[in-house]
């Protein structure tokens, strides 16, 4: 019986791995901060993970075979230089840690392109040096590094995710896809910039899908999850402007480009592709008009929620 | 008032470092994990830092200024593969945030050569590149890469001691010079390797000498800690049968040396002798006479408990 232990799964990611793990025959044990609705078939673990000893519990408790770690600072807009990555790298030790000795057999940690010199514009898991500039890429790296030394000795078979530029349903305000999907979903105007740096953009689905795939598997090591496709930036500006038929809501150049900002981060994906045996099932097009929906939808539900009768205070 | 937490305080290095901080007006906060005799001005705390919380407990209770963090592995032939250095690692990052966050302003922690490229005979803290070969060095690395990354965020000016072979009274059993020097006392037989393998040596007192005055300082970043002094292993033991008297209680050669040795690790001390301003005090001969000494005190002592009446049962 494979018994999966997700961390985070309420969050952005978290929410888009449960059909293919039950896909997969998984029986999905999830951990949250809150209670949330997720399949009928989650067993939901509400639990704080930075509470001292609670790695230790839920993982005694669970005993999985599997862990798919998610998990990691919760607001992403402060992620980058918060002292709560410090809290999560600690954290993430402990419960890797107690997963090795509670017999843990397979994990699989998202890491983030993050960890990457960015003064490099091909991103590949070993040939790129890690050179990670922010204290979210350095923790990251941290975790990394110690669980690769640690894992033979431990006998858990582990890979590292590194994660590139993720959009769909779920994704948190402040960033590219979500800002401009919900500034379109509500009527509004979204300033971008220019838009001429390229990132590699994937579907949170087809993210969820490679991670689970990866996590079925043996590859182990560092592995990039990304689509293999790099864009300007401007481009995704430029569909999702299209796709709701109001290119006047996307204020394209609006805001400068913030200085340093790397030229270019293309994913190398061979071993994705190769090792892992995954491709993504969206295009990008078809990725934003998908999100762009589910935005859409959102703000029909708020709006129809406005209109109804509100009970009396 | 400078109040500085010296974490590990009972064992090796914390034992000789209590003395140069009082002497440099610290008010002295220890932690061990046993009661120990120690100066009657210390405060010792007696604390499992490995504990769920036990971190912040003691960080909140002495509201330290300064910390001297030294507590690790406390076995150290099994240091170098055990899981317990992930369990050090993850309660390290957890001390330092508590320190942080309770206002504390300066920090030193012990980290190791072992973090270094092992094929480079030079080491150098920057010109050389960090590529630790054991469970052990990878943990002192990733933790030394996330708090040089979060120290300016935190507002703790941070230093990174890279400690190299240290030996004095009260060595752990199993290195070089402990068991030469114990078998020494006892008039046992010591075998050794041909020790053609260069190491850099240091005092024990120095190096706790050291590390204070790097405390007690504003030099940040990793610094190397050692004599920079760079010789044969076979010099050590060649000096110690000699102050000895008993050359035939040395078989050197008697060990193969194991394969993958590096055949020298030698340190760039250029940082610790011009920024932090410390050059040893004692000669490698010098200082292995007194270390002689104290095993043999040591080695008088039992055999003078062992003569005594004993009590009955």
């Amino acid at each position: 019986m494979k018994r999966v232990l997700v961390t985070g799964i309420s969050g952005f990611i978290g929410r888009h791995v449960v059909a293919p793990l039950l896909a997969r025959g998984y029986r999905v044990h999830g951990a949250a901060t809150r209670a949330v609705d997720l399949h009928p078939e989650v067993t939901l673990h509400v639990a704080d993970l930075l509470a001292p000893g609670a790695a230790d519990r839920i993982i005694a408790e669970i005993e999985p075979t599997h862990l798919l770690h998610l998990a990691w600072v919760s607001n992403p807009g402060r992620a980058l230089m918060s002292l709560d990555n410090l809290r999560w790298a600690a954290a993430s030790l402990e419960l890797y840690r107690a997963f090795a000795q509670h017999g843990g057999r397979r994990a699989v940690l998202a890491g983030s392109c993050a960890e990457y010199d960015w003064t490099c514009t091909h991103l590949h898991e070993t040939d790129t040096p890690a050179r990670p500039r922010t204290i979210y890429g350095v923790a990251k790296n941290a975790v990394r590094e110690l669980v690769a030394a640690v894992g033979p000795q431990a006998g858990v078979s582990t890979a590292w995710a590194r994660l590139f530029f993720l959009y769909g349903p779920h994704e948190p305000p402040g960033r590219l896809v979500s800002d401009i999907a919900a500034g379109l979903a509500a009527g509004r105007v979204t300033d971008t910039t220019e838009g001429r740096q390229e990132r590699d953009f994937l579907h949170v689905a087809d993210a969820a899908e490679a991670l689970v795939r990866l996590l079925d598997g043996e590859v182990t090591g560092t592995v990039n999850i990304a689509s293999g496709e790099c864009v300007p930036v401007r481009r995704v500006a430029d569909i999702l402007a299209e796709l709701s038929g109001r290119p006047d809501l996307v204020a394209i150049g609006a805001r400068p480009t913030p200085r340093g900002e790397p030229p270019r981060l293309a994913a190398d994906v061979t071993r994705l592709r190769q090792e892992v045996g995954f491709s993504p099932r969206h295009s990008l097009t078809e990725g934003l008009r998908a999100t762009l929906s589910w935005w859409c939808e959102q703000a029909r539900d708020a709006r129809h929620s406005e209109t109804r009768p509100q009970p009396l205070p």
